[in-house]
């Protein structure tokens, strides 16, 4: 072992040092091509958002860390596809759609696109390999620059989507992509996991889901030009204040009492909704969006999740759909209606409409083909290979005497 | 149990469905009446202030979720206190004080009305029913608005405070509203509470007070122009160093070794008191400021709050007079200290002390009205229900074999 | 205890009472006579990575909070050596170095000084009393100011670094200051601890590597001017990025698992190493930086760590040097490498070598002889003492019955 590992070493120290003066030096040409260009001003500005979307992507990890047995690997599995997908979307922009591409839209649009991804690999955590949490980000990427390109008019010269918050390029995105992933990978044995908790490991999902509430308006606002961005502020949280509050309302009368994992999620909703009608509503509006997306949210984990993976035979692990699916859809009816009550805006409603329907439709399929090649390539998984950091990771707990 | 579920499912999706359009017409208009003006690089930078203040918000939940049987409770009710206040606190300013109000100090006037009462039920977290939260939310925001206009000068005109950083406006107000409500609750039997923590809860409460302390200077600068904000985190910043140091040494002088319930609070009273003199003292008072206002602070909670429990016949549950109600006045007095320094600031002598003092008297008085409601409509509460998630939470964690 | 504790309350009372108006008077003058002057905008968006910083120094604390019976007084003896070298670096700017100095940038500086020795008591936490974290941290202050001063070409004029994201300034600085200091204290028994973990304990530090590395840019750009921030954001991301992957191969490959105690640290090894060639290279070398950074950093932990313990006779407690001395190598021969790709920065390039020498070669000298001062200051430490919360805290814990 010792040796394997001084051979392992040896090898990767030559290789490593090969690549480095080598690399540096056409890298470092880079560097001498580009410069940034833009206003500094609000490039800096979209520094904070930029770092505070980086902090959700890891808070999104710390939602789905419940499971006693299985939290580090989730942590570990968001770091890969965040990582795979934020590369291959910078490359694809740097090497195939544009030459000049390195501002902060760009990092912003990466850093959406890697989100996106670690949303989706909720529908199918605990069921693959570690490496194919890495696969699947770098096979996203590609999937979220069609669908990027899609809903800007770049395909259908026609069809043009008013989505500033994400309500359908996100969170629809995420949905579909990952269940379709789940549908590939046809899993069932995750049915059977029992999921028990903590207290302290709810807590760390009461952290993550109290602080991506906080931060959601970074996320909504990232592209929008500075004097929009306090409207979109404003809509996100009274939007977060409906679902708070419908959510609880809806999980205590149908269930009696709370259940953390519902309702944590459920929370969320208002936020994902406002996404797409973010600045085409008042305040008082998007406490009512927000009311009726955290009501549907917690009412979908409740009915429709048991329902609708029995339908599809596989387990939607975390529940994305009933959060990310579910209030994407009401943001885009939500901005369907905005748009319709303020008039004028006809080519934007199709424009929603026809996104919402292709975003579920293409990201499903494509999700399932990667998820069949996720299936093909995953080798042998015994039952004790499901929802563990055993299999990846050394424990040093205390050993009970 | 199913049946009854789908019946009110029916009902809920029925009436939101209802209301949604309607609604949203309504809501949507208020969008096309509003702008929201001002200089939008400011507002930018207000947008950062803001998500932080929320930030901390949430994280004042976490200062309070170490009774290991009582985390998720804390947390929830945190949010409805909070959800219900800054709705009813927006809604009196845009309905009754004023029409035109869309702005960002109008949403940071509302997310610090949020923490005041987040820090108020403080005094009373264990003893009430989970929908009282919303409730004592919804009831505090008129309080909130009361203190504020009081110190605006917008009652007695010749009364106007100069408390840029709120210890009057929400530390005290917070502290005695909190100590008033509990006093109307008599709920005499939370003396009987053990408080049993684990190491880790506790470690949640070292993460949540060190990022406190650190996002301070967001809370305390909000309001404050552009080319003051320096000044006010760099006293900020410095008070916090002082009471770091100083809560350490009495804690390790008086009880030999540190409690760290009463250390993770006391080291924050720095910032707490450097509220009101922030921009008016240079950086070595500042330290000062700290350094005795986090002995006193800790000094309280060894001392004095025994002794106040004691006489008042209720517990302040988290000793939230130790750090907001003890800090608050050293602010004060420091305040008026410096001011009596500097010369020629009179008036706001007089403001400083004659709106603590009403702040203390009016918010005990108000609190206790309060209190006795909850008490009246709380309704049956045997032992087994205080200060547990049980009561409110499905849980799953692992059946002890 | 009673009695005594009352006496001491007394005199507390009555000292700070008695400092209080005196201090605060002669304090209040320093605010008369400072202004802040500079760009308003410019110190504003300072404000918001001096926010930042804050927030990673007490992530650090988290990072090194994974032994469960030694949790909270890691928590403190940040707080404390954080304390006590702010403030004397903050005097030292002020009353040796310039009578001027109060701005965003010596608040920065002040930061990243106490951030630095937060870094290095990693190399010795655990095996001192807890009163000697602060002495620490007051006594790191100069050193610290001396290791600017040089790099800064204050002490030998023809040596100036090139050092914008602290590589050698902050992190060999760190990594050799502290394993200085082990080296001096000698407690070879720290050989023998056996660091149990928990899965939740070991969760802290996953979500604490994860804002890390999130906030990261905050950090290398915070000195720099807003036209070159977006490009320093850039890149230091995308060595992330690498770090994140090659860590984790490096684990995989070499260790069969991965040792989460090893792969939360050498993650961030890329961010590390960025730092000094921070705004010479492109994107594409940033990431192939963070790709070497983080496998060297991951192998130092494998195999070079136990090899260095052994040949210094004491152990590094955290791995300090695997992830700062190694990264901070790595940092300086990129810069040295691009810079000489780029050409005319021949300065510099003797600059870099000469400092990383310097700091590797005086810190260490002066944190051993620091070292030997606490070796003789701290009194007895039965085995029983070291790396243990019950000496210094009182615990609530709920008996086992």
């Amino acid at each position: 072992m010792q040796k394997f590992g001084k051979t392992v070493l040896s090898l990767v120290i030559f290789a490593v040092v090969a690549v480095f003066s080598l690399v540096l030096v056409v890298g470092t040409s880079a560097a001498a091509d580009y410069t940034t260009g833009g206003d500094a001003t609000l490039e800096n500005f979209k520094f904070v958002k930029n770092i505070m979307i980086w902090f959700m992507l890891m808070l999104v990890a710390f939602l789905m860390l419940f499971i006693k047995k299985y939290e580090w690997g989730v942590a570990l599995a968001v770091l890969l596809s965040a990582a795979g997908s934020f590369i291959v979307y910078l490359a694809i922009q740097d090497f195939i759609l544009d030459a000049y591409v390195w501002n902060q839209d760009v990092m912003l649009m990466g850093v959406i696109c890697a989100i996106t991804v670690v949303i989706a690999i909720g529908c199918f955590l605990g069921t693959v390999k570690m490496w194919q949490y890495l696969f699947v980000g770098l096979l996203f990427a590609p999937v979220f620059c069609l669908v990027e390109l899609f809903m800007a008019g770049e395909i259908v010269e026609s069809i043009v989507a008013f989505d500033p918050g994400g309500s359908i390029l996100v969170h629809m995105c995420a949905a579909y992509f990952g269940v379709g992933v789940a549908i590939g990978i046809r899993e069932k044995r995750a049915f059977n996991e029992p999921m028990y908790t903590t207290t302290h490991s709810v807590s760390f999902v009461w952290l993550a889901a109290m602080l991506l509430w906080v931060l959601w308006p970074s996320f909504v606002t990232a592209l929008l030009p500075m004097e929009e961005v306090f409207w979109g502020m404003m809509t996100c949280y009274l939007a977060g204040m409906g679902s708070i509050l419908s959510a609880w309302v809806v999980c205590t009368l149908v269930q009696k009492k709370v259940n953390p994992l519902i309702y944590t999620y459920a929370m969320l909703a208002g936020p994902v909704a406002i996404g797409a009608p973010l600045i085409l509503v008042g305040p008082w509006a998007a406490i009512v969006i927000g009311l009726i997306a955290g009501a549907f949210s917690a009412l979908s984990f409740i009915f429709l999740h048991p329902r609708l993976c029995k339908a599809i035979g596989v387990l939607d692990v975390m529940g994305v759909h009933n959060l990310h699916g579910v209030g994407g859809w009401i943001g885009m009816i939500a901005s369907v209606c905005a748009m319709a009550y303020l008039g004028g805006m006809g080519d934007f409603i199709t424009g929603n409409i026809v996104s919402a329907v292709f975003v579920a439709v293409v990201t499903l399929a494509l999700g399932a083909v990667i998820g069949v090649v996720l299936r093909l390539t995953r080798g042998k998984m015994v039952d004790e290979d499901l929802f563990i950091d055993d299999v990846d990771f050394i424990k040093t707990e205390e050993p009970a005497n």
